[in-house]
């Protein structure tokens, strides 16, 4: 099962060029993983106040295509595999063209790692039981990277 | 030859786990990618106002360490490779340790390729001469990534 | 009559103290401002194509209250003043605690000036009528702002 | 006495108009109050490390001019005020055009207040008497803000 949703492109994600300046979708990846999180039951500000969290060790992205300021982009997570503690990532933004009836292209792809740690030390520790079963509906049958 | 840059972890880089918050290590790549353009005579704003720009297409990331705010990071970059129109970027940061008399750490390994492009269109162009030479003394004879 | 739209908190507008760092609140701000526009049927990505913009040239912000990650922020624009070139916008961010039941505490109140002018150059220019009128009904009657 | 120092205009500061986006004007103001506190020996990872932090109140801004991804930002700070726990900080931003031997102009004015906490619960607490003492040296004799 895939999760998703959309997210706008803003004013204050684009750059002089008017396009998407690059970190800014690192920050989008990072909004689906708090939604994400946050719809299975694990929000990350409680994780955090639990004294746990999923620092990044990985990650790998293709830029596609670019975004601009009005876009609306269709963002995807899947899991890719689920470790002991590790988690692999499998995003992916379509956007729709703004002309009407244009279709929507694959913009950008990417593959993360995060890892269930103690913060802030960051000692990696085993995925819970209840984290993990809410994970598990996401994990890819026939995952694409590899 | 290596292009060195310090960058000093910043508040605004650090999120509520106290470490650099990972979209914003992009941020900081970009940083040396314009402190390198400079460098070399080819500041990246006066491309933009001739009309070209240099968008990502693919970037690989290692994160091997947790930076925090106060860290000073050494950062440098190098070229895998001068292509026609592209280019490749192996990035690495090291922090020192805040103690005194710490060793430096490697935190961050980057594999970026960029395109020389017109912009705000994206059509690749060919890398002129000119930069081409500015270019050359920054690329690694023996590229260490694939 | 006043705008109306929510907003989360998110990890990335949070600082290692664990609260909202105070320049992503103009970020948000500015959000609300894209959000209004859009919806009078004005969108600023639809402005700026037409080489027009509205820049800011004063903001008074008061903070009244710390926001975290995960509180959901009630965030109010209303229009203090509409000038020939200029518009007076009153901003008002509630949140409410997480605690189920807490009321809603006034957080951040805020008085911005934009003029509508032509980018990049700057230059003022009137508000077009259709623009004026669709900013009419958000006028306070009796504004609260000197 | 002022405290001053130079900024670069980034790639990464600056929108689709190809100014600076005004909220990245706050995380400059930001850095220069970063600077400020490790110059006079009270940098503020120390102080957050310690339980304390300068959390803001109240924030005027006045944008005098636009500011453009290249220019170089002289920017200054002088306390308005010391307080029991407040202090009141004078900011302004002059930035050279780019056109060899062109003038600086006063491009931004702003005057913050901050109040000595502990975080991050934000209780107020009096500045303490070895910090005061590296404070005073730049309080203003005349205040300019009312």
């Amino acid at each position: 099962m895939k999760f998703t949703t959309e997210k706008l492109v803003r004013f204050h994600h684009c750059d002089p060029a008017g396009i998407v300046f690059y970190p800014q979708f690192y920050v989008l990846l990072h909004e689906v993983q708090e939604d994400f999180l946050a719809h299975i039951g694990f929000p990350e500000h409680k994780m955090v106040e639990g004294g746990t969290g999923v620092p990044i060790v990985d990650m790998k992205t293709e830029f596609l295509g670019m975004c601009r300021h009005g876009d609306v982009l269709t963002m995807t997570l899947e899991l890719s595999r689920i470790g002991g503690a590790s988690l692999g990532m499998h995003y992916e933004i379509h956007a729709s063209a703004q002309a009407p009836g244009a279709p929507s292209a694959l913009k950008l792809r990417a593959d993360g790692v995060v890892v269930y740690s103690q913060v802030p030390h960051g000692k990696a520790v085993r995925i819970p039981d209840d984290l993990r079963d809410a994970l598990l509906p996401y994990l890819q049958a026939h995952p694409e990277t590899p």
